[in-house]
């Protein structure tokens, strides 16, 4: 049994997704573990993981309406201001999703469904880079 | 050190939790693992998994009842409407729950608290048959 | 490679998030491990647990606000009655956030971002102690 640890660093440019799903699987085939566990974790609070369907581009688009329906930019609803108006509602959105996955590795590549893709989801309007730590572990 | 992974195939009829608690403790008392780390990864984008309480039925239903006023059937809200009227809605609830849970093993058990069961949420209206890994690491 | 586990009893009163960086922190400096991943396990359905800013307390206040609003307390829209008003909405609450946390470890400790913070988030209006397990893996 062993581990390795990449950093993964992504560049955003805006409030919605972003797949990731080929660089993670390039850095576990890099890997070389034939069976084991893949754990991704995002060093942030304004961004986040998904796994969605990654077949119809507008699955990122009605999700990432419906995020924006519910988490109200109202400045009336919130305290902390000192960021901006999308600050608090990123820390919220992040909050309804994952900070961290964990996903079985089979033959050597991460088991995902066959229409799951791997995302980072961007809550704040202006460009960030985002720093994804990949754990793997398994023999 | 050492690892084991099974896979559990369940089949859904309709929207609703489905506990699965009991299929996990059998596959772990089987493994011979006695201390670790059980993880179980769902290879969907429309049904998810969860932990909640199973002594009474009705705290499903009502958690059930609240996803369903949460995320609107309404097609005017989507652009996604290839799958039927229930599919965005289902790939929006997988993202506010969880499609990996990780648990420790302790004595040879899954160690769960004494009221949390381990349900398959479906979100999807017809029926459907789900495949979930569970991968479990430790000694 | 070896693993190590811990407890973690938490003792609450009322409905905001808790802070638990610190001891998460002096568990992992104390398990000798320098590479690896920890595990993070709350054993229960009306309390969960939460990655978030921790630098600006407004930002707890503001996300523990916008959970008051989404998930309402009237009674009308719940069959499980038994434990309170507070509860089914601790349940929900407890859906909407997480049950479990792993996190890598690096150079002997917990990979957080910079302005990343480790809670247990109390949905209860009542006092409770509240249990939660880390397990870390690694070498």
């Amino acid at each position: 049994m062993r581990q390795a640890t990449h950093q993964l660093l992504v560049e955003t440019a805006g409030q919605r997704l972003y797949e990731i799903t080929r660089e993670v699987r390039s850095r576990v085939a890099g890997a070389g573990i034939a069976e084991g566990l893949l754990t991704l974790f995002i060093h942030h609070t304004s961004a986040s993981l998904l796994i969605q369907e990654n077949a119809d581009p507008r699955v990122q688009d009605d999700l990432n309406a419906f995020f924006r329906r519910l988490v109200s930019e109202d400045r009336n609803l919130y305290s902390h201001h000192e960021e901006g108006p999308d600050d608090m509602p990123a820390h919220i959105r992040a909050a309804l999703t994952a900070t961290q996955l964990s996903i079985p590795v089979a033959a050597g590549r991460a088991d995902l469904g066959r229409w799951q893709g791997i995302f980072l989801y961007e809550h704040r309007a202006h460009p960030h880079q985002r720093r994804i730590t990949l754990h793997l572990l398994g023999e």
